[in-house]
């Protein structure tokens, strides 16, 4: 939760004034930072540490930041720390179901973190995790991932097909995100949650149309925070080497206000203000196929990491 | 082993008038090539399967190729198939040996493989899973390394120090690789191994030197193919995919004699001859730390996945 | 879903005469497997295949059973094909979820398949993956739990506890299982689900009473079928080699309706009708602590895979 | 390396008066024992451990000892911490290598720990992970090795197959044990290697006899210290929670010179004595069929982890 926008509840007892509904504690923050003697302040997350780390930065503090979010999302990288494990923690994991959902002849309905951007069902996707994919750049059709799927699923010795599905998709007929509860995050953001569940039940309703009158059952499975759970593979390991080295050189050299970055494949920095300039999201007319719901595979000339370039 | 240079031995038993100690069988495979009714070939390998690539295409077959070794030794493309894998599975099983290692104090020395290039041990280093690392492209002294181990066994708490070492690498002092045997693998190379053992013989002989007169055991790892083994991690799910696309693009274009490859960070092709120009190791003088024996750790405009982008 | 006990919509198309709203098809089994010429039929799975397995041995057919359920729930063994590889996999996906749990200083809340048995829950938290366990044997005073899994957190250097909580567990003050939906799996079961989100829910509010009044908030990860997925470990790969030979054994000594076994640790083999005689679940008095809510430690004269050999 | 049989080099500088080729400096070691105020000593480990602890029991020490060593080769126990754990990743790396040996068409040949005793080799391949064993116990026969294996690769559409070697095996031809050097262990054990890489040229060279005289290539691969790496698996991480509280128990109890065990499928505990008694091997004649090079699939009444419970 951002000390800028802070409810009355969560201000910690010890500070007195802070009455509104909402509270902006940052006076408090640079206070501690200079009682603590902070000279520089390597603030390392995603999007909302680090717009809080622009934020202390206009504030006068000395800040070099590091992008780190399995989301990918941070506009100014190509890559965040992160995003390559949960790729490939995704697949692993997607791998390890199918044998349950072949045994079943089912659909494989598989939630995956993303709350704006689709990069982390999409990827996987592209690697051959899954047959299809959803992602919160574009309101699902489920009469045609229906479709889709079950002909996926009856061309499939095996009898099963597979959908990633970005916790922040949404259904085409469906005003506003899918809400758990109305809790909110440590930032204020509501929580997220069912949208993987929701495409399950549509689907098994839905599936009787495409498959001679006879209803297909689902399996449905978040992966939740186990994506971001075990070994770093090799680009996670190299990259926060990279970031860190990286931050020192503008320490050393006194360049504050920067992010360490990745910029048409190679290491850079950016003014940390690039931040909060504008959204990362998956370009769709580039990158995602709106009538097969996955990726294009076109690739002459793409970025390595496939479409987290631009 | 190449049918370009085949012993006597390896000639097939049903073609006759190959009877020199070395055969080029190559008019064989042309035949059975239109035989067959092949109309392009999408040969997949590294070094030796490549350069008979370009073999075929020089006598007219249509040829496309894909680099996939897990040294990352192939000119031309930034990355091959496998290198990401591998980089992954020896940080992870490097890993798991350091319990093994902690428990009884020592030294461990993993040989991983590596002939010519030494990209498979100095990434692994960078990414913390050594401390020192040995490589083909500069030639070892022994002493040097058992300096530094024994300081970094010594300082740290759990008492074990690790080196990375390639299957290529030699002692400064030593006129040729360590050959295992006088066997040669399918393409006429001799078959290495035992620096690993070795250098971890003169290790513990030399570490009373460095250790107040207490000699320090080893502990002797090679990973083998194990390193090539298991679930291949996120780039190396997506790279495939896009160079099987590549191909393919080519082949619809009629563009032969061409290898896929990634340049500067994009997705591209070049020459199949590039293969055959020059060999791809690592620039010792920008990345390989002759003093320290450990990579240079400076990532200012250095290529994502470090080292390989030359 | 039994053939004995078949909703008119799952009886296949091409069989007529059974439009009761439950039809028992068990002749037209009988007759397909007469036709195809079925000398012995080797049924593996749980409590339901080999219920049904009994009864078609009851009517004739040459049966020899093999238990198989990660639940380990059959009455007459000890063991099943999958309970160890579902403990094994249960504690180190547990382990990952951990660095998430501390970083976010919350409860980890980890709900595992077990509809009637809480063995999956219970031998993972006395194998040390969690601090907690809840059964469907004892209802949960959701109280006490909140209370103990804070004390627990509280004195963790990390800040988070975890509390595995079994499918088919239920409240103290709740009536009867949490439905998901008023669907059922093959066998006629309504479908379980969410008892751990509504754990996980009763833990936030109830958290402040035990935390000087600042509730502590959740992960909440339903393990699904990850659990069954992934390499067996060493007894699922032996116990299933051993259960094959024992099955073949029975079969060449025309020893048919029995389920092969293991007794007090030996492989072996009981009547058929052991399965449907009685229900296997944990001995509460015996092995759950209902006042800490976790195993009882004590092992003298235990079972060597404590609890399963009642 | 025992106290009790401490070659000159190993005696700790600061201790006077041990100038004997081999001195036993145990009266140092009680008197320490005795400084820092141990009440009772738990010693865990294997056969030399053991054995220690037990001259400890004698010389008066208060000492209930847990037995720990993946070769599973302690008298008076079923089982010990790690061997299980040992037989999971086992089974795990040789199924991981399986598409080396197959793209290769080669036989694979993996080492495995085990010096006196073969259980490490022959529970793996009891579970499918291997083709054919080789233990200490019976000294191979190479010829038949090379016969069997080359008939199990040619009927396999893969063209590979798979022997498990242990290191303390021998060939019949051969005096004594294969030692890799003339140094030993900490217990003064000379230290044991290179029978499997021996195995491999034998098979390498015999192979063209039973191959229609073409010689078939080997992948050699010695496991060495990562079958104890990693995650324990169930068995791994309930037994050490029930021998620590056994070992707690008999201590509240004052019932020393005891040792923690399992005895036909139970917890229990037996004198240290056991320890020294007698060897723990496989019983060839029970459990390795010398004619096939594999084990005896016969189960009926046997224990659940076949052959370590006699």
């Amino acid at each position: 939760m951002q000390p800028s926008r802070l409810p009355r509840g969560r201000v910690p007892p010890h500070l007195t004034g802070y009455d509104a509904p909402i509270n902006d504690i940052t006076q408090e923050v640079l206070k501690n930072l200079e009682h603590i003697g902070v000279d520089v302040l390597i603030p390392i997350g995603g999007d909302d540490t680090l717009s809080y780390a622009k934020r202390l930065h206009d504030e006068g503090v000395n800040v070099v930041a590091i992008p780190k979010t399995m989301d990918n999302d941070v506009y100014g990288t190509d890559y965040c720390i992160g995003f390559s494990t949960c790729v490939t923690r995704t697949i692993e994991l997607t791998h390890r179901l199918r044998t349950s959902a072949g045994s079943h002849e089912r659909f494989l309905v598989i939630e995956v973190f993303g709350r704006y951007a689709g990069f982390t069902a999409l990827l996987p996707t592209m690697a051959g995790a899954a047959d299809r994919c959803v992602i919160p750049e574009h309101p699902l059709d489920a009469e045609r991932l229906a479709d889709l799927l079950t002909h996926d699923r009856n061309r499939n010795p095996s009898r099963y097909s597979v959908v990633l599905v970005s916790e922040g998709a949404r259904l085409a007929s469906q005003d506003d995100m899918v809400f758990e509860s109305d809790e909110t995050d440590m930032y204020g953001h509501r929580k997220l949650g069912g949208i993987g569940d929701r495409i399950g039940t549509a689907l098994k309703e839905l599936s009787s149309k495409y498959n001679h009158g006879r209803r297909i059952d689902v399996v449905n499975q978040r992966l939740g925070y186990l994506v971001r759970s075990g070994d770093p593979d090799a680009l996670d390991s190299i990259v926060p080497m990279a970031f860190g080295n990286l931050a020192l050189d503008l320490i050393v050299r006194k360049e504050y206000g920067r992010l360490v970055s990745i910029h048409r494949g190679f290491y850079d920095s950016v003014p940390l203000t690039s931040v909060t300039s504008e959204k990362k999201i998956v370009d769709v007319a580039k990158y995602y196929n709106t009538d097969r719901l996955r990726p294009i595979y076109h690739f002459d000339g793409a970025p390595l990491f496939i479409m987290t370039s631009d």
